[in-house]
Formats: C-alpha cells, sequence, structure tokens
C-alpha cells in the first residue's frame, strides 16, 4: 500500500463510502489471516491490522456446523466481556448478523459467526468459523466499534482500488436513496415499490396507516421531511449492503428517530433495485398490528411532537400578543392599543369604542403610563383563551397592583381581546 | 316501462353487465318498498315484482340499530329455512354480505342485513333495516338465487337507462379486468399493484410465493392461463362492483378454480382503479402462512395437476412409441423398425446392426410377421423406462407368445430401445 502521503489512496473494494467520520470498517481478510482497521476521516485511513484466525476449512460457509467463515458484508450486533462468556472465546466477543438477508435468501445457515479473543495461542485457520484476534488486540479494537454501525467486511481476498474509483458508485447509490426516500416523503406506494426488485415483495402494509400519519403530519404542520444520514455503502458480489439511520423532521426543529436501515441493492438489467429491506437489527416486520414498525413508531411519535409543538406557539403567540398589548398601553401609542381589542369587546359597561376612548382620555392625562406584567397564565378553550396575570400599573396620577384578566378570542387571524377585568389587590 | 318487444329495453343503471345466462340480480327499491328480479338471458328480463318492506328509518344505513336499510349491492352468503329460524323472519331467509368493503371504509356498521319473509301481514316500512317479503314471494325468489353469485342491489329510487347506455363502461371495465388479470399471469407485483389506487394498499406478500409456483408451472409445462369468467359488473355511488370467478389453466385442459373475486373498482382522474378487493365468502387473507389465499391454493393444485398430466404424458408417449415399434415390426417396414432401437443397444450377444440383419432377415423369410401386445406396464425410473407387456408373435413360419420386456432410453428426445428381452411363455 502506498504511503498516505500519496495522492491517491487505495482501499479494500468493500468500501464505497462511509459518511459519518470517525466510522470505522473492520476488514478480514482470509487468505492472509489478517484483519485490519479502516476508519474514516475525511479519507480512509488502515489504523490497525492484526493476525486473525478464521474457520478451520476454506471456502464460504454454507451450513451451521462446516467450520467455514463465511463472506460477505456484516454488522456488530452485541458485545460481551469474559465473564459472560466460556473461556475459548478470551476477552470479550463481538457476536454479528450473519445469516444476513442475502445469507438467508441463497439457503446458508449456521448462526453465532462472533469476533473474539482466544486464551489460547493464535493460530490461522483455527476457529469454527468464527474470527478469533489475541486478546490484546481485541481489546484495541473494541475502541472503534459502534454495535449496529460498524461493518465487518470478511473475503477471502481484499481487492485495492483506488478511492476514486467508486465515485460514481458513491453518487448513483446516494441519487438512488433520495429517490427511495422522497417516495416516503411524498410518493405512492406505487412509487415506492417501483425501487425493488421484481422478485423481492417487501412487507408493505404498513403503508396505509403511514399514508394516514404523513398526511395528519403535513396538514398539521405544513411541513414533513424524511431524512437519511449517517449513510455507509459497502459491496461484495456486486451487492451494495447500504446502512443509514432515518430521521421524521417537522416543524420547530421537531425530530424522531425512524430506526437504522440496511438496504440490499443491486444492478437488475442495468437499474439499481433493492433486493433486500431490513432495519439494523432486524425488526419483526411481520407484527400484524404494525406497532414494531420503527417509520410508524416514529411517524406517531412526530406527529405527537407537532401537536405539542402547535400549542408551544400558540401559548407563544398569545403571550407575545399580550406583551404587545402592554407595551402599546406603556408607550401611548392607543391606535395600536385599540387593534388588541375584539369589535364585539364589551367590558365594565363600555362597548370598543367607548373603553379605549376612556383609556385615551387616561393616556392623555397622565405624563407617563407604565405597565408591567408577571405570572401569566393561559388558558385555551372551545371558543378562545383565558389569560390572567399579575398587573403592575404606574402612570404620573395613579399607581395599583392586581389580578387583570383578559378573555381572547380569535377574530380575522389575530388574538383579540373580548372582555377585560381587573381586581386589585 | 316499455314492453319488452320494443327495440330499447331500459334496466335498472346498478346493472351494467352480467355474462351469465341465467344469472339474476336482485333491486330492492325503498321509495316504492317494491323488489324486483331481473334476469340475464341474452338481454335483461324483470321476472319478478314483489311488494317488499325495508327498515322503518328513511336514510342509508350507517349503524346497528338505527333501523335503516343500507345502499349499495350486496350478495347473498348463506339461506336458512323456517326450522332455523326465528318466527319474525318467516319460511326462509337470505344473508347478506352488508357491511362490504365500501361500508366498512367508510365507517358503517352493524350487519344481519337479510332478505327475508315474514309471518306477519307485510306493511311498508316495517322492517329493522332488513328487507322483508311475504313468505309466498320469497319461496318463488328462492328458485333464482344462487348464494355468492346473485346480487342484490340496494337503492331509495331506481334509475332506469337504455341497456346501450352502459356498453362503453361494461367494454372498459372488462378491458381493465383484463390488464389486471394479464399481471397476475405474466407481469410484476409492480405492473399489478399499478391498477391499484394510491390509498388502498391490498394484501400483497402472497406474490412471492405466487410468483414461484407462477414460474414453476410455466418451466414444467409451458403454459399457465389465468382466466377469469362470469362476469357480473353493477354499480352504485360511482363504484363498480365486479364479481367474477378466477380459474387457472394449464396444459392438458387441467383447470384449478381460483374463487369468486370481487373488486371495487372507481374512476380516479379519470383512470379506473381498484379501491378495494375482496374474496367472496371474504377469506381471511390477513392469514400468516397465506395457506387460505385462493389464488396460491389453486396455483398449487394446478401444480399438481400438471405433474400428473406430464406423468401421463410421459406413459402415453412410451406407450405410443411401443404401438409404433410393433407396427413397424408387424407391417415389415424394417427401415422404421430400426429406428426406434438406440446407437447403443446390445442384446442376445448382437449390437443394433446385427439385431436388426437379423430381424430383416426373418422379415424376408416369412410371407407375414404378425406381432400383438397386451397388459403393457411402464415403469419409469432415473434412467430411463422399463417396459414389458404379453406378447403374441405369429409369422408363417413361427408363432409364440411370451413376456417381452424392454429397457428404453432417451435419446435424441426420443425413447429407444436399449436392450430387449424374451420369455416364451
Amino acid at each position: 500500500m502506498p504511503d498516505k502521503d500519496i495522492l491517491s489512496v487505495v482501499i479494500p473494494d468493500v468500501i464505497v463510502s462511509i459518511d459519518k467520520t470517525g466510522d470505522a470498517v473492520v476488514v478480514v481478510e482470509k487468505v492472509s489471516q489478517k484483519l485490519m482497521l479502516y476508519v474514516y476521516n475525511g479519507t480512509y485511513e488502515k489504523l490497525l491490522e492484526f493476525d486473525c484466525s478464521t474457520g478451520e476449512s476454506s471456502g464460504i460457509k454454507l451450513r451451521a456446523g462446516d467450520k467455514k467463515t463465511p463472506e460477505g458484508i456484516y454488522f456488530f450486533l452485541h458485545d460481551y466481556i469474559d465473564k459472560y462468556l466460556a473461556p475459548i472465546y478470551g476477552s470479550r466477543a463481538f457476536t454479528t448478523d450473519y445469516p444476513n438477508f442475502i445469507d438467508r435468501t441463497t439457503g446458508k445457515d449456521g448462526s453465532a459467526i462472533w469476533l473474539h479473543g482466544t486464551n489460547k495461542v493464535l493460530k490461522p485457520r483455527d476457529s469454527n468459523g468464527c474470527v478469533a484476534l489475541t486478546n490484546k488486540d481485541i481489546d484495541t479494537l473494541v475502541d472503534y466499534i459502534k454495535l449496529n454501525r460498524t461493518a465487518v467486511a470478511m473475503v477471502e481476498k481484499i481487492n485495492y482500488v483506488p478511492v476514486e474509483s467508486v465515485d460514481a458508485e458513491k453518487v448513483s447509490i446516494k441519487n438512488f436513496l433520495s429517490k427511495w426516500n422522497n417516495t416516503l416523503e411524498d410518493g405512492t406506494y406505487q412509487d415506492y415499490l417501483k425501487l425493488y426488485d421484481t422478485q423481492y415483495v417487501p412487507e408493505i402494509r404498513w403503508w396505509s396507516q403511514w399514508n394516514l400519519i404523513r398526511e395528519k403530519i403535513k396538514k398539521n404542520s405544513g411541513e414533513l421531511e424524511v431524512n437519511i444520514q449517517d449513510i455507509s455503502i459497502f459491496k461484495h458480489n456486486n451487492i451494495y449492503v447500504v446502512l443509514f439511520d432515518q430521521v421524521l423532521k417537522s416543524i420547530g426543529n421537531n425530530v424522531s428517530f425512524a430506526g437504522t436501515r440496511k438496504l440490499f441493492i443491486s444492478k437488475i438489467d442495468e437499474k439499481l433495485k433493492i433486493i433486500g429491506d431490513e432495519y439494523q437489527p432486524k425488526e419483526n416486520l411481520k407484527d400484524t398490528k404494525l406497532l414494531k414498525h420503527p417509520l410508524l413508531i416514529a411517524s406517531l411519535n412526530l406527529e405527537k411532537l407537532v401537536e405539542i409543538q402547535k400549542k408551544k406557539d400558540l401559548y407563544k403567540n398569545i403571550e407575545n400578543m399580550v406583551m404587545e398589548w402592554v407595551k402599546a398601553w406603556s408607550s401611548n401609542d392607543m391606535d395600536k392599543y385599540a387593534s388588541y381589542y375584539a369589535l364585539d369587546f364589551y367590558s365594565n359597561g363600555m362597548n370598543k369604542k367607548r373603553w379605549v376612548n376612556y383609556k385615551r382620555r387616561l393616556a392623555n392625562k397622565y405624563n407617563y403610563i407604565n405597565v408591567a406584567i408577571k405570572n401569566i397564565k393561559i388558558r385555551i378553550g372551545k371558543n378562545g383563551a383565558d389569560v390572567s396575570f399579575f398587573q403592575i400599573y404606574q402612570s404620573s396620577g395613579y399607581s395599583a397592583k392586581g389580578i387583570k384578566k383578559l378573555k381572547l378570542i380569535h377574530e380575522d387571524g389575530k388574538w383579540k381581546i373580548m372582555r377585560e377585568t381587573w381586581k386589585k389587590s
């Protein structure tokens, strides 16, 4: 491998793209019995290289007990430290998601393909199919591994390619993901399914519910974004394994995490198509009531956040109106003051006109009027809002403190005062 | 209404098309408290008209207990005679499929909307929502009703239209059905779902299995037809309710009934789309293992029939070959006779050439050779077929009866004799 200083970096061709700085990928090469750690920091750096031990038998894992190490792109699921482990696993072990969607659909079985330490001397091709490291090495590696995020690519022999050589693939996969994501945001389920291989029928019953909640959020907030972030793209056997987080976003920067998704994408008749679709870790989407569907959970969650946000906005709106009314009153801007009263205002035996005239006379009479309020309380009901606060009125001629109560209604899209009562304390 | 003799027949506009001669539709008109029976016999004839009694309250049924008769297109599900019924139902009762898909999705509830007789005097608007007839009338009607086939259209007031006026609708619905059916036969699930409304997500998980079995049948037989037959098209509130039988067909005229389907079709943005899809009677397609899906059941059934057919064809093929070999031998057509022997034939110490020459000499020697066989037995194995039969050989010089055994192999796409043994009895 060339130095880091040289312009063109070469990387194992299993890596197509990692978005998130600091994210790592473990690459296991069976032929050399080496495990390497690549970390993305703007470019890909090989930070670690260790001796490892893979399955006693060579070839691709097919069956439980065949003592072979699988080949493909996997992700670490759980970690265990020695006190929970049999001595054979050394100081710690990471479980993986073998067999993944591709393995299962191609009839491969077996399980418990782990990356683990060992209390024995590490020898080449000495495992039951797992990947073993020395305890010292796995204890170094642990700092770089994020469960359900860090990939482990297991291959017979690494093919190194210049990092630029995968740029076009990276762009086309990202465009494809964005298209897919847009159908979730705005499209029909038919648009969505167009991006899936004709031979693969994904679970789609959740769409009805998604469609309802999606419309509800849009109607309630005017805004729903479906975003994908932290995309990692790997490739093995011409199948792209793509991991990313999905996040729903609406007004007020309210976001709702909708799960980590793993798509298997392949070129079918020159077009990218999804040939497998899972959550990472895998959710049981066969659940009849769809209760476990991460996208539905997230959307219901966001719907609640949007409702709270709308309520917050409403309170803020009323509070702002009251503060502006106080400001107009205090600054002797009596036209503006008048604008906060409803046409049908009536209090203390006065309609709007008489009330405003009365207040104008007072404003003219005193050199200054200063109104401050505190402890504002707002209660929103069906027919308007009740606002109460402690009011401190000071003027050149008269001062008083007490509880002011306003009954507000919505008129011409604005909150207006319908009743005003005052109780001196 | 004009006489039947007049050229233009008018029909209630709920009827768009009935395919099957003899099929009937019951039309209930609330405003006149009349029940009519139309039967299709090349054209539509009103054969019966009875007084009936519908729900006490007027309007469209919405809720259980509202004493209203629903409006829409329903089908008779079950029939019960008086000994199983409360006296209120008179001599017999037919249950219907209210609430149907449309009722359920528009939030209507209630159930047990029946067509029944009565032991009381029939009075207008006197039922709980059911349609009641006199016992005499319902006992006349019974002969025309086929369960899960005969529709009952319930409307406030019948709108009569000339029968020709629905021709264009009939053609466009039938074209649409044929398109839908073609996607089942040859299309992808994406093609299939394109014909569904974007707001309605039908159950589609069964497609994976359907796709596998469909390909298997096509591969095994070269032929799979998905046919629809006995289409009845009704219309209410601009929704077409379409009932038809679905039948799978393959080689040897093997057919497999795939259920009676009921589609709800509507024009969305000027295009026909399926807005509801049910079996009649309704099957629970939510069954996780898809075991109850009529199309899958039918396809598995057809797959078996095709296998049996292929085996039958194979036996027939071998039997035909043996009979032709006998015929060639008996008619002294020794070139043709020779053509039934495999290149590597070896029996009685003779290869093909010597064997054929020996038989040619005998054929020349005798004035006639007559071979008849009976009790042919065929056993097909992995590497060929074993055939045995009782052979009666008569010629001008020699006659014998006994058991002939042939070992056949497949050579150049034809069955050929590899060994021939003979045991005189």
